[in-house]
């Protein structure tokens, strides 16, 4: 048993998609999430700047005694890799394992769509992971940039034309392609699921990295006897770099309701001097 | 005559739509120009974090010695209040207080529509700033969160269906209404001002922050008898925060062609250590 909370971070809001998958799994646990606003989006910046923010996004987390850290940010998750992870002092998931060993296994043909913000797509971070588990793996990636902005503007229901004209772009490649298989892979783009669904149709699978990554940080804990006391009542945290009622007002587009008061606002100078204590 | 840099700065690449204009019109001055685009966009985000990531960029340009301070950004300029301004060792504009005079000036209704980010719309400053000068004006204000990432995915252009549909959610509180005189109240608006001037129609005249912002400070420098020798070929030199290829990447899409060896980058932690020296 290991009664230490689980931490999750992610570039800003979009991370509580998986979040809700966690937490819908595994009660029991508490949790402390980590949402970069006041430097929202990671996606369209360069590789050194994404790394440097998730960095100090995981210092953070692990200066509050956390148990895992989960990387619920596609594009972090990308871009961070074993160099990074791997000196961390607890276990570590991305988004991009789960999802890839998910897609590899549900692809008949072996073709499969990645659509993902410009920093994500252009990792290759999913064709790797899936290559990993099956070596005929072919990708059609597509970067998305407008998706995330779309997503926290709210604009993400099935009839908003705004959204359907984006992503009958956006989705261009996969129709009428051999891929069967489509990765959401950011965490905002779950949000996006209903509509992208629609305009793909039955014969291609959707693949939620929220879901997959829920069950892969259970088994990783459950495996390691690292799982909280089932009596426990879960409670959650919420840190962001931005003012919290902002984080509240996104938080309840995505959820119907949050409560502002459960958010506690965190310096960027604060998060930097963290970063270099926790260096090695 | 005073040989210094003109500094302007913005939260990323918009901006560049006032430099252009500054440059066009005075050649013999030498430019600085710094995008946050480490930490882009401000608009969405809150008014006490856009106004220290503004304090800390102006921070920037009064350590490269400039002779006047521009904020090319319609959130920072309607964010920033004398209280902060004033403090500056420099004369100082935002692009309000020209555009607010050149669109009371202009309208016969005396109803005059700003879009701009939602900070900008909340902060209510181009109808203070347009009352100054008509004590009549009534405004119809109307954030427009996505125009930004739009223009900076390069969906601009007046045929792209995604603009198209969310210029029509946009500019639907214009169209029919007594509003005769738009402020693109967004110094990346302007490159929408094609696509937005055909859906409003000849009837309702737009307001360029660039052009209005340039003739502004012209006149502010040659009354104080502070512009450069006319001798002088004016250089531009250009700082952002995150990589000069992503800064390139935009500008080009802005003017054709720019070449990313222009540009240095600045670390957020340099940006802050100079905000406290810098503060009084």
């Amino acid at each position: 048993m290991d009664t230490r909370p689980i931490g999750i971070f992610d570039s800003g809001v979009g991370g509580l998609t998986v979040f809700k998958e966690l937490h819908a799994l595994m009660p029991h646990e508490d949790f402390i999430y980590f949402g970069d606003t006041g430097r929202v989006p990671y996606g369209t910046r360069s590789r050194e700047t994404i790394l440097k923010y998730a960095s100090e996004d995981m210092a953070f987390l692990l200066s509050h005694g956390v148990k895992m850290v989960v990387a619920a940010c596609g594009t972090a998750s990308a871009v961070l890799t074993n160099k990074e992870t791997d000196r961390l002092p607890v276990p570590y998931t991305g988004v991009i394992i789960p999802s890839a060993q998910a897609a590899a296994v549900a692809t008949s043909t072996g073709n499969v769509g990645v659509i993902g913000t410009p920093a994500t797509v252009r990792s290759g971070a999913y064709g790797r992971a899936m290559r990993n588990v099956r070596s005929d793996i072919k990708v059609t990636g597509h970067a998305c940039p407008l998706f995330v902005p779309l997503v926290e503007a709210g604009m993400f229901e099935e009839g908003n034309p705004v959204a359907r004209e984006l992503a009958k772009i956006y989705l261009s490649p996969f129709l009428g392609s051999t891929v069967d298989t489509l990765i959401l892979g950011c965490t905002h783009y779950p949000m996006l699921a209903g509509l992208i669904g629609k305009m793909l149709g039955p014969g291609i699978r959707l693949i939620n990295p929220g879901a997959e990554t829920a069950r892969y940080t259970l088994n990783h804990l459950m495996a390691r006897g690292m799982l909280q006391d089932p009596a426990h009542q879960g409670i959650s945290r919420y840190y962001c770099t931005d003012s919290p009622e902002g984080f509240a007002e996104v938080a309840e587009k995505f959820f119907g309701s949050f409560d502002a008061s459960q958010v506690t606002r965190v310096e960027l100078e604060e998060l930097s001097a963290l970063s270099k204590e926790e260096a090695p």
